[in-house]
């Protein structure tokens, strides 16, 4: 079975918008099983999405599309749709409902362009969308499938999620397959390799795949067991596979699935019943963010500090001045007594912090990437220096990862 | 004419890697005034690249194609263009030199992998990559021209910009396209299509497209003005046309091109020779961090309190309790105090401030998507209360950027 990509948007083409959703869908395919063999952008043009449409069916059991569905006029793909597969469009009582909900709720007028998000080619099935207008159409044709999503990469998300994968495993008869993703950082990709070189290849008789995942400062490993089993058998073997990676490289496992260095430690402080702030130099922000990010951080987020200049340092977070004028404000000291002020000025059981350079050019003579990340409870600090490269993107989001995991190792004593 | 792209590589159809190479092509083909009808990402399959080429050559006239050209097992693009075109590889010297170089000097040797680096199709164009170990290809067929090139992007945009763009231009004669983009934030697409309706229909007589490009809290609109005259008359058509659009939505205008609020608000603040400070309560470092993210912002940004308890609210910010217990967190009342409280802690002349309820679920009575943002100067404070949805992350960075935006309007004096 040969599943296909078509994303439609002028955007896309002239690179205004980097396809991200092709690379969402490829992937959270795959974990069902499902190969993407193509992925293709095309313009917001009648004829090129009919041309395309018939060129992916001809090869294709499955064909996503998404894009073109917004309320302005340079979006065609819903009537080209409907003439496509012969089905004229009409009002969807239940869309309209929503739509005009959706709007109101806001104090808003209903335009005579959000009615028409309510029209749907009438015979296709509705997927409704819940995460804004434009609705999700399912066709069938031959027994292959067309689905149409809007390129809104939240609301194509959702879509795909509760609407989409349903409905596909149960039209198309699916193996099963069990996937199992085990999250490391601090070690580089080429270091694990070597590392789990012979566990890897015992995982070839059992037919299991291994993939790297590398991302700024993390690399996921994600099993996945093919077919030849029931689903339990698969599990079983799979965990087998994990216990005994977890033997060789477990000092490097922060967590799995879907767990980031700020969730974990989320978890470990709520267990703890304590408390963590944050005193942020040049991640200016950032560390506060991915605590935040997560729902119900409340419970265990007092607060940060992101002392960008020097005389916040001293005046907000209470660094000694002497100290600063001794070691700079890019140093272990000053890193250290940033994270231990942060204790006390919060009243916080635990903190962070970070101080150095992130560029994109080297500053007061410290190279560029040259970065202090603490971690403190009321009695100790540690500190840890990081050289890192030149993007100052890269560099923000390794050193607030660094950071966190300072602290997970040092203090919360989470192994994995 | 027309231009295209293949991609090819698994990882990019599985999302192990977001194509970035295709956005950064297609954008930058068209500035030199060649549009990319269509991208293709495909595997790492001769069949497969075989098949497409002749698709692609059968509508376009450039083919531009990325990947598949490493030292390893599953990368068969050069052999397999070598065979297409009929052309047997060759060693070339010069390249092979350059190679045996780069591992030298190195300290590593030169393994058999990396002497086939070196090995050409016959006849055809080597575009010497001198970024990598991996040259470029030039093929030219009955008028149409083929490039191949490697992923890496670092090497792909050297050999763009050096090798690929210099002889695209000098083999094609190619007609003018000028676009330009405005940003617009605080108003939705459908009520700007509405709002600029006929001033947008009146587009078509001038062969000018608009494009709607919404992200979370702004919409851009792009035009771009294609052939039909030369560049200096399309650029006049179109600033005419976009002097008529600030007529009628300047208001709601932020910037052009590749500004954002936050790279705004900053260039006022140098000009103006202000600092600012944030109190962040639900956005949670993330104004802070939009701030942060722009090279040289230690020069107007002050810092930052992340106010997520209430009381590190009333202790670090100065927010009185008495107020709190009037109002609750979630007010107009806070907000206002916050920022009034951030330019007097920070000794700024600037704040912005956010509180309310980001999600996913309501807070004490309070409707999740209800957050106020306020800003400040020595002066005066001003607020506006925000009704969102239910998403957090979303919520988050529409809240920050509403933020800034109250900023903007309020205090900058930026209307455009």
């Amino acid at each position: 079975m040969q599943a296909e990509i078509i994303s439609i948007g002028d955007e896309i083409l002239i690179g205004q918008t980097i396809n991200t959703n092709a690379a969402w869908m490829g992937e959270h395919l795959n974990t069902i099983g499902i190969r993407v063999h193509r992925t293709t952008a095309i313009a917001d043009s009648k004829e090129e999405i009919v041309n395309m449409l018939e060129e992916a069916l001809s090869r294709s059991s499955l064909v996503l599309i998404t894009g073109g569905l917004g309320p302005t006029k340079d979006d065609v793909t819903k009537k080209t749709l409907a003439e496509y597969f012969n089905m004229p469009l009409e009002i969807d009582a239940e869309t309209l409902e929503r739509v005009s909900t959706f709007f109101r709720s806001r104090g808003l007028p209903v335009l005579k362009v959000n009615e028409d998000q309510a029209l749907m080619p009438k015979g296709c099935t509705v997927l409704h969308n819940l995460r804004g207008t434009a609705n999700g159409m399912w066709f069938e044709k031959d027994g292959k499938v067309i689905v149409s999503m809007p390129g809104v990469p939240y609301e194509m998300e959702w879509l795909m999620e509760n609407e989409v994968f349903p409905r596909v495993l149960d039209f198309f008869k699916r193996p099963s397959i069990v996937h199992r993703t085990i999250l490391t950082t601090g070690v580089g990709e080429s270091f694990l390799a070597d590392q789990i070189s012979a566990w890897e290849d015992s995982l070839e008789e059992l037919n299991i795949k291994l993939a790297y995942l590398p991302s700024p400062g993390a690399v996921k490993l994600r099993m996945s067991a093919y077919g030849g089993g029931s689903e339990v058998e698969l599990k079983s073997q799979i965990e087998k596979k994990e216990r005994e990676l977890l033997e060789i490289i477990g000092e490097h496992v922060f967590g799995f699935e879907k767990d980031t260095l700020a969730s974990v430690v989320g978890k470990k402080l709520i267990a703890e019943k304590a408390m963590i702030a944050v005193a942020e130099s040049c991640t200016g922000g950032m560390i506060s963010h991915l605590i935040t990010d997560i729902p119900g951080s409340s419970s265990y987020f007092l607060g940060g500090l992101i002392t960008y200049n020097e005389k916040i340092k001293i005046a907000e977070l209470g660094v000694s001045p002497e100290l600063i004028a001794e070691h700079t404000v890019y140093s272990e000291e000053v890193a250290l007594a940033m994270a231990s002020c942060a204790v006390k000025t919060f009243g916080a059981d635990y903190a962070v912090s970070t101080t150095g350079v992130a560029g994109p050019d080297d500053s007061d003579g410290v190279k560029v990437g040259t970065i202090w990340v603490a971690a403190a409870n009321k009695e100790r600090a540690v500190c840890t220096k990081l050289r890192l490269g030149k993007s100052r993107e890269r560099n923000i989001i390794m050193a607030s990862n660094a950071a966190l995991n300072l602290l997970r190792k040092e203090f919360l004593q989470i192994n994995r």
